[in-house]
């Protein structure tokens, strides 16, 4: 959340505010750290169990990063939490531990300061959470959606499109140069404009190698037409289809935001060979916080793959209030994003999340041979029927398509 | 769970017995009553609201049944509990209520029984549960997958198939009585007999009318090979697609068991219009716990229609030992059911869970409103854009298929 007066405050810049809880749900960061300090350990145990999907075979751990990260969350405010999913040994390929990392923030400055001050103040307050990813030896970090700026779709203004770079633009160069000093894989995703055709928007996952070169970018492939989230006012369907990038470290691709609501797109980047699915969003607690929990988690349980979810934090307020189509007063914000960052496993386990108020850096050890064990336990890749759905597909596109419904001759029928 | 001798304690046939706290895991019924009981009320309201998805606009509430259906529970030990959905008002169409209820058992003797018995006593042991729902003027009832056996499909011994039934076999004509007398549509898993085809035997849902005819039937799409879940032993995959069956009280279909790990299984209902969707299982806690409370919801989320959950409980001991492939001695069992049968909301609410333990019926009211409602508001359907992965899944199917795969170029590819 910007300070009161839309400037860094002398002295404090790049640190993070501390975020005042909001109303009735005020007073805690976190569902785990709720029950952490209000059940008894042995009742928070079984209850954690349940919740991050824990059984007695397979624990989830928490580990310790070195003293420089700790140093730099405790100077910045930044909630950190780190983990370890394990998987078993195999006798034909070595186990392949990958170190990944999710981050979260809120806007660094007001919304009312000149663009470019923006940028950089944003740039200024994440640079230290990347530094502490890279203290932590992070293999692939993920930033969180359109990461350069706030996420001022609600307005409708066009104006904010300024903030949209090309592929290699200054925010790119700037993670380069951090990819290449950590030797660390990093997602960008950002506001993209596409100059060779005709200036073209797109919302964008940039990946930067860990020698710092550009592998390749993907395009958000499911827009929101959703409340204020109207994206299509800005940018239109991806036409990248759903590559997953090969990098140092293992498999990646990147689910941009409102396609986590979409099995379909899930299923497209685990049948391209995912192993690690990132899902930056920007989403708000009255409109979607019910599903965050639940969405990521199936995706890593129906494709056999790790998940990294990232949502960012605070209520960016606007300029020039705006109206949402819901017959309230128009008003200057669009609430409050819930953060919550947190990793699914292939197993149907998660980790806790991030805080709701506070930026954080999630960090998580995973053994990748988890996604062909799982993938071998329960066989839903040989189970699928592919053919069967290729087929409805064909079928339901069709505009004559016939549903299959079988109807009880008894009753009449509604019209 | 059956009495220790196997055979029903005289006088108290019919009803269930309490089961026993099973390890660690003991000492309550659901993650919603021991939280219920350990946090204070406020605290427990909010972590209720996380838990069960719901917001300040919608809230869950709580129905009373009538003394008839309260009396039938307390006397023959089964949990019930009945919860309401609701959907906003609209002016052109009237709201559409109906009331559905969900039934989960033990099995009422020991699998060493005469199997004329076994069938019998599970019979009467479920017949009370849905007088119950008939007293609480249930609308639609579904009971459990293979409810007239023991889940024996672990055994690999094919003398359970004396088991199947044809359609309008013992257990469907038991429940077309009860449909008629109560005007309640019931869906019927249970094994089929096939005689018109070779004695084939599929795992199939009887779709019973308010009238007490057969609609139809669906059988099961996919069929696991997970441990001792490896039922490719006794059935096949379904062939009869996806039907969505058109009763008295709205559109409905039926997604068994394992084909709920399959998102495209639960697109496919949804594409047909189905407005709930069944999902009658059986399966134990080590295995598949940590998946339950996702992947009903998510289905409900992704496809905007209702989601009945339903598990059995208890532990069914065998007559003859087997192993599980998986390097263990031999057993007689394969572990608990761990019942937990609930119900999803399109608007990504969900019930508490049934008893782990205890027999129980789940009821609750639903506006089918809120499925066209949802759909309007998150527009999944729209924005879905089924010709990509209908073109995606069938280059899939090619035995050639190439993955989208970009790779760093400055790495070195694994072999």
């Amino acid at each position: 959340m910007a300070s009161s007066n839309g400037k860094p405050v002398p002295g404090e810049e790049g640190k993070t505010p501390a975020v005042a809880a909001e109303g009735s749900i005020g007073g805690y960061e976190s569902l785990h750290r709720l029950l952490e300090a209000n059940l008894s350990p042995e009742l928070f145990k079984e209850a954690s169990r349940l919740l991050l999907g824990l059984n007695c075979a397979r624990q989830l751990e928490s580990i310790s990063l070195p003293e420089a990260a700790t140093f730099l969350a405790e100077t910045h405010n930044f909630d950190m939490q780190a983990f370890r999913f394990s998987a078993d040994k195999e006798f034909l390929r070595q186990a392949r531990v990958v170190r990944v990392g999710l981050i979260q923030n809120s806007i660094a400055v007001s919304t009312t300061c000149h663009f470019a001050d923006q940028k950089k103040a944003i740039m200024e307050k994440i640079k230290p959470i990347i530094d502490a990813a890279g203290a932590s030896s992070v293999n692939i970090l993920c930033l969180q959606e359109a990461w350069t700026m706030p996420f001022a779709f609600c307005t409708r203004e066009k104006r904010w499109c300024e903030f949209a770079e090309p592929i290699d633009g200054e925010s790119t160069q700037f993670l380069q140069e951090l990819a290449q000093k950590y030797n660390m894989v990093i997602v960008s995703p950002m506001l993209e404009r596409d100059v060779n055709h005709g200036e073209t928007v797109w919302n964008t996952a940039v990946v930067i190698g860990n020698s710092g070169n550009i592998i390749g970018i993907h395009r958000k492939n499911h827009i929101p037409r959703v409340g204020d989230f109207n994206e299509s006012t800005y940018y239109m369907e991806g036409n990248t289809g759903h590559p997953v990038f090969e990098t140092a470290y293992g498999k990646i691709a990147v689910n941009i935001c409102y396609g986590r609501h979409h099995p379909l797109n899930w299923l497209a980047f685990g049948l391209n060979g995912a192993e690690i699915v990132f899902n930056p969003s920007a989403t708000v607690g009255e409109l979607s916080e019910p599903m965050w929990p639940i969405e990521a988690r199936n995706a890593a349980i129906a494709n056999s793959y790790f998940v990294g979810s990232i949502n960012r934090v605070g209520t960016e307020v606007f300029p020039n209030p705006f109206t949402s189509g819901d017959g309230k007063p128009q008003h200057a914000d669009f609430g409050h994003f819930y953060g919550s960052s947190h990793f699914s496993a292939p197993d149907a386990s998660c980790t806790p999340s991030l805080s709701r108020y506070r930026d954080g850096l999630m960090t998580s050890d995973m053994d990748l041979n988890l996604c062909r064990q799982i993938k071998g336990k329960w066989a839903f890749r040989m189970t699928a029927r592919y053919d069967m759905y290729a087929s409805l597909l064909s079928d339901y596109l069709k505009p004559d398509f016939k549903p299959q419904v079988i109807s009880d001759p008894l009753i009449k029928k509604r019209s």
